[in-house]
C-alpha cells in the first residue's frame, strides 16, 4: 500500500554512511535542516536542546579523537546535539525565578529526549533529500572533553553527534533482529531461551559485510553483545558524575 | 528548493494531535510503522529498545491516569517506548557472559537514546501517511507505575509514550524560538540578556491559541518556563532512584 510513500521507503533503507563526497551542503539545505530541528516535538514546548555546528577543522579533529573514528574529522557537516537547560534557566532568572528545579533530573531527561528527537528528525529530513548520515554516540566516550571543546556551560550535556554529507559509499543493509523480540502487547514478554530466539538472526548477521572491515565477516549478534559488554569505555560509565559537575542535581535518596 | 519535498514539508508542519477519529489504523499500516522502528539507527547495532503496544482498555486508562491526560485512553494506538538492556543481558547470559557492565550507565544512556530515536522515526513515518501523533513524556510522571502496569523487568525503563491515529482536530502551528538562540558554531554562545533575546518570541507566543484551552491566550514563553519550573511533578525527579531499583548501576563516585 505505502510502497509508493518515499519517506517510509527511505526510512526502511537507512544505512550508516561514513564516507562522503568532497562536497559540502548548501546554505539553503543547511537552513532547511535547521528549520526541521526548530519544528521538532519538544517536551512541554521547552525547546531544551541546542545544536553546535562544528566547522573548525581543529575542533573536528579533536572530536574525531574522542570518537576514536578518524572519518569524523572529514564529515562535511558535524553537528553535536546538546541537552540544554541552561538557556531556560537564564530566561527564568530574567524573570527573577531561581528555582532549584532547573537542575532537576526531570529537566535533564526532558532535555536529553529533546536532543535525541531533534537529531532523528534531522536524519529523516537529510535522508529524504539524499544526504547520508552517521550517528556519533561516540561523543560520549569522553563527555568532559566535548564539554571543554565546545565550551558548554553548566546545565548542558552532550547527547549525540551527527556527521552529514552526500554519500560516497553504498553499504549493505544491516540485518536487524525480528520485532517479535522487541514489540509486545500490553505486557513485557520474557522468553525462556533467548539463544534459541536469536539463532536465526545470529546466522543472518554473518552474511553481512561491514565496510569498515572489508572482506571480513562480522560476528554473529550474540557475540557482538558479549564483545560490547566486555569492552566498555571507562569514561562512558561516568555520565552521572559529569552531569553532577555540570550542575545537575541527581536527586538521590 | 525543497518546497516540493513532502517529508520536510510534513516535518515543518508538525503539530501535536490529541483528538483522533474513531477509526483504528490497519494491521498493514501498523506493521509498516513497526518495520520503520526495526530499521531505526541504534547505538552499536545493539537494538536496545522495546515497544509495548497497549491495547487493553483498562491499562490505557491506568496509563492515562499517570499522564494526567484523559485523552490518552482514547488514542487509537498507544505505544510505550522502553530503554531495554534486559534482552541483551539475557542473550549474553546465554553465552555464559555475566558482565556487570550490562548494568552500566553507558548501556543505560545508549538504550534511552535508542528508544527516543525509534519514537521520532515512527512519528515521521506516521505523519508521512497523514496520521497524527502526541508524544507522552508524561509517562514519566510515575515511572514505577508504568513499570508495574507493563510488567517491565530489571534493566528496562520507560522513556516516552506515543498516541497515534487519524487527526480529528487541526491545531494552529505553535510558535517556536528563533534558532539563533539554539544553533551555535564551534562554541556555545552565551547571551548577555536572555530576556531581550526572547522578547519577540514572548510576544509571538501570545498570538497562539492552545486547543486544550480554547479561547484563552497562552502565557508568553518566559512565563511558561517559570510555571514549568515551579510545578515540578515530584516523582519525575526520582528517575535515578527508579533506575537503581531496576538494576542499573549508577557508577557514582
Amino acid at each position: 500500500m505505502n510502497n509508493e510513500n518515499s519517506m517510509i521507503q527511505k526510512q526502511l533503507n537507512h544505512r550508516t554512511i561514513r564516507e562522503f563526497k568532497n562536497e559540502g551542503i548548501t546554505t539553503e539545505v543547511f537552513e532547511q535542516l535547521i528549520e526541521v530541528a526548530r519544528r521538532t516535538p519538544t517536551a512541554n514546548g521547552m525547546q531544551a536542546s541546542t545544536i553546535i555546528r562544528v566547522t573548525d577543522p581543529e575542533k573536528k579533529k579533536e572530536i574525531a579523537a574522542v570518537c576514536k573514528q578518524e572519518y569524523v574529522a572529514r564529515a562535511p557537516e558535524l553537528l553535536i546535539f546538546v541537552a540544554d537547560q541552561y538557556r531556560n534557566y537564564k530566561i527564568a532568572e530574567g524573570k527573577d525565578c531561581n528555582e532549584p528545579s532547573a537542575r532537576d533530573m526531570d529537566r535533564f531527561f526532558s532535555a536529553f529526549t529533546d536532543a535525541c528527537l531533534t537529531a532523528q528528525n534531522i536524519v529523516n529530513a537529510a535522508e529524504s533529500i539524499d544526504l547520508g548520515v552517521v550517528f556519533l554516540g561516540s561523543v560520549l566516550n569522553d563527555a568532559e572533553k566535548i564539554i571543554e571543546i565546545l565550551d558548554l556551560p553548566e546545565l548542558t550535556m552532550p547527547v549525540v553527534g551527527l556527521g552529514l554529507g552526500y554519500p560516497n559509499q553504498n553499504p549493505q543493509l544491516k540485518p536487524r533482529m525480528n520485532m517479535d523480540l522487541r514489540l509486545f502487547e500490553n505486557t513485557y514478554k520474557q522468553f525462556d531461551d533467548y539463544m534459541e530466539e536469536v539463532k536465526e538472526y545470529d546466522q543472518e548477521m554473518q552474511t553481512y559485510y561491514d565496510l569498515r572491515n572489508a572482506n571480513k565477516r562480522v560476528d554473529c549478534f550474540s557475540d557482538q553483545v558479549v564483545t560490547k559488554l566486555k569492552n566498555l569505555i571507562p569514561k562512558r560509565s561516568e555520565m552521572l558524575n559529569i552531569m553532577r559537575k555540570q550542575g545537575f542535581d541527581l536527586n538521590l535518596k
